[in-house]
């Protein structure tokens, strides 16, 4: 059956992308309540097309509640007929993008796809609505390719609240996890570990997102008259910045990290034999004149195995062009961790607060907000799934595939393993120069159609 | 003559007033470059009302060339027809504004001027158009008493770039100095020490603005990938920021301490003697649970006769609402430092660029850009100008006059004296709380009348 299926998909190429592209017109940013209508408009977009393929009970599930007012809806559908000896499959995905800016920074547009070079441009195009688009297609290729039946029985949950934290699906996994019981979850939203090579992503850091907000004086004050008595929020901010991390890169957080677990011999071998070249990466993925990062562990082991900080924004003041002076009455500091399995979102939020609150400097209040968290994981590696999914993307790609980790968060893979007891398959094809997050995102078209086959093979493959 | 002149702007005060508010509602922040227009506009407002009340040679004189592509125009007239034997003074004054941010702290929006108390409320109400209407008021008052003549030759300067490093007049002050040769300057940009207590202003503090831009990746990169090797900028600014000045408030710059002079003994001896209650500044001006800055020096030594380091704003990354894993590819911070004699903005900005170069972390570039700058000043008191303007305030307010210095920087005062060779009279009517810079700026309207009384007197009695 896959080989029709997998001739469809491959006449349909052209419409496919043309209709993805429909979905990344749609500037659906979850964090931007001015973008509440568009976020909606995506949810409507993809619920109609899992209809027209023959998905069935297709709804939109509401998020926001009073304890949750910005929440955005959830997608889900199923067909469930495939009978009770065939497994089911959850494929996940979310719709929701992050903010496009720096504007001035894209090529082309970020909600206006372009293609160059083989690449589709545009906020989202990976990451992930391009992704997700794969698992609908290729249970469209199956359905034509099979009288309007599937080989698997499969439920569909897309989310749109995954770069704001997926406060909405896991309250919804809590509260109602039996309505996306299955035997196995399948998540696009990771990257390979380099062109034509196979990965499945097996573990992930978990993180918390704070702000920290610095009050000194009771309004702004102008600094030539206040300067050298008045508080100033902002080089407050830096001193408790420097000491949540010294020069080299470790975290000054005490006991942060008493609960790092060190990755097996066996990950740390695999590692080192994936084919990595740390000069390639400084220069065309960071860019910058050096790498930083704690001493005495390699590039991966930082980015997948070790917990991190950064600081991602610090409003308040004066950031127009030219000149104000201003001592601001208040400053804030966007600063997140990523963390790494054993570690807590909830302990390690508790270990941070305490501690800046310890070190505020003089003069100045302080307050520390959680605004979302993720936790770590690692998955299993040996069960049937696992085999399914390595087969179908050797049959693709013609390599055996690598088991990585990912330095990213993807916090409903956590509530799906812990709370639904499922393996999850973290299968994507993203590329390492995606621009994940950044101007000028990309798809590479031809792991767009890779990714559609791989899927629709891995289907028919757990089905047997 | 000044009893009839007195008489005219106590019968007029409610209309001298309402012209200010005209004025007020022109939005001429000099920074902003889509203001320019009403930068203008407020120009062509004072060149007009001097023309009306009888002031000749009225013009604007353009500053804006193509090493200073943002020039605003100069405001200037005179009436130089008292006769030889009797003093030339020049009035200056300023007609833009700072911007108004944070908008959302304004009881009153800024520039709708609004009367509250007996204040006037309004960004500009005190800093300076209040304070320079005055000018034009007292001269108004003298020529409806005289049947159209002053009892001395006035010319009157006002320039549009103060709150921006005024360069268009120093230009103008060093090419056509002659233009504005006069016995004495007369400004009005500062503030009395206490309400009711008449003060002489006779040092200000320098500066210089600067701008610190770290670059680090070749793009903005998402921290869940990358965070543990790219460099963080804004990491990067606060390791640099708190390497500048240590947690007590010393600047660390190698050499800036060198060329600071300390005050008279009898200037400390007087500084000592003024009615000032540190708690009480620090509760109602600061407003902060504590007062920062250098050990060892009084509120008053800290903010008028030592240099200090402050950080405006922070530009760069994700400052809206909510949350962005991003790590920028660049952050700037907008830092200023304030000078005193005898440190000059040259040297001061070579001891910190070359400190700031030394002291880059690892993994970024560094640019350090000088904004604008001002030299610190003190100013004699030993002149019959200095005589004629404490007689005037001890008229008007019944008490004798204070001398203090200022923290801000009026970068013109210091070319008067310097290129002009002329005594200049900082009598400013401001109040500690005016709030200058900051939201809910406001002119104590009692002050403004007896602003306008001192003035006039003050013309009389150099007449004599």
């Amino acid at each position: 059956m896959s080989s029709k299926a997998i001739e469809f998909a491959q006449h349909q190429q052209e419409r496919f992308v043309e209709e993805l592209k429909s979905l990344l017109r749609i500037p659906s940013i979850s964090t931007l309540p001015e973008h509440v209508g568009d976020v909606r408009r995506a949810a409507g977009f993809i619920a109609e097309e899992l209809r027209r393929i023959g998905m069935e009970n297709v709804r939109l599930i509401e998020t926001a509640s009073a304890s949750h007012p910005n929440g955005h809806p959830l997608v889900y559908a199923d067909w469930l007929r495939a009978g009770a000896d065939r497994p089911t499959v959850l494929c996940y995905g979310h719709y929701d993008v992050q903010p496009a800016e720096p504007l001035d920074e894209w090529i082309s547009p970020p909600f206006e796809p372009t293609e160059r070079n083989g690449n589709l441009y545009a906020r989202g195009a990976v990451d992930d609505k391009g992704q997700m688009w794969m698992h609908v297609k290729a249970l469209e290729s199956l359905f034509a390719a099979n009288e309007g039946r599937l080989p698997v029985n499969v439920r569909v949950i897309v989310e749109g609240e995954e770069e704001v934290g997926g406060e909405g699906i896991a309250a919804f996994v809590r509260e109602h996890g039996d309505q996306l019981r299955a035997d196995v979850a399948l998540v696009s939203d990771t990257e390979m570990f380099a062109p034509d090579l196979p990965t499945l992503c097996v573990g992930l850091r978990g993180m918390i997102y704070t702000e920290l907000e610095v009050r000194g004086g009771r309004t702004d004050l102008h600094s030539g008259m206040y300067g050298g008595t008045a508080p100033n929020p902002f080089v407050a901010l830096a001193q408790i910045v420097t000491k949540l991390k010294d020069e080299e890169g470790r975290i000054l957080i005490p006991g942060f990290y008493d609960c790092v677990a060190r990755p097996t011999e066996e990950e740390l071998k695999a590692w080192k034999a994936l084919p990595f070249d740390e000069e390639h990466y400084r220069k065309t993925e960071v860019g910058s004149s050096e790498l930083t990062g704690e001493p005495g562990y390699s590039v991966l082991e930082r980015t997948w195995a070790r917990p991190t900080l950064d600081v991602h924004g610090m409003p308040g003041g004066f950031i127009g062009a030219g000149a104000k002076t201003v001592i601001p009455a208040r400053a804030l500091a966007k600063i997140s961790m990523r963390l790494v399995p054993d570690q807590t979102p909830t302990e390690a939020f508790a270990q941070y607060k305490a501690y800046v609150e310890s070190i505020a400097p003089r003069g100045v209040e302080i307050e520390v907000r959680l605004i979302h968290s993720g936790d770590p994981i690692v998955v299993s590696t040996d069960n049937p799934y696992v085999r399914a999914a390595t087969t179908a993307m050797r049959e693709v790609f013609g390599v055996e595939t690598v088991f990585v980790r990912g330095g990213g968060s993807i916090p409903i893979v956590g509530d799906f393993v812990r709370e639904l007891g499922m393996p999850t398959l973290m299968m994507g094809f993203g590329l390492p120069d995606d621009n994940l997050h950044a101007p000028n995102e990309k798809f590479h078209l031809a792991n767009f159609h890779r990714g559609i086959e791989s899927i629709l093979r891995f289907f028919s493959l757990v089905a047997a």
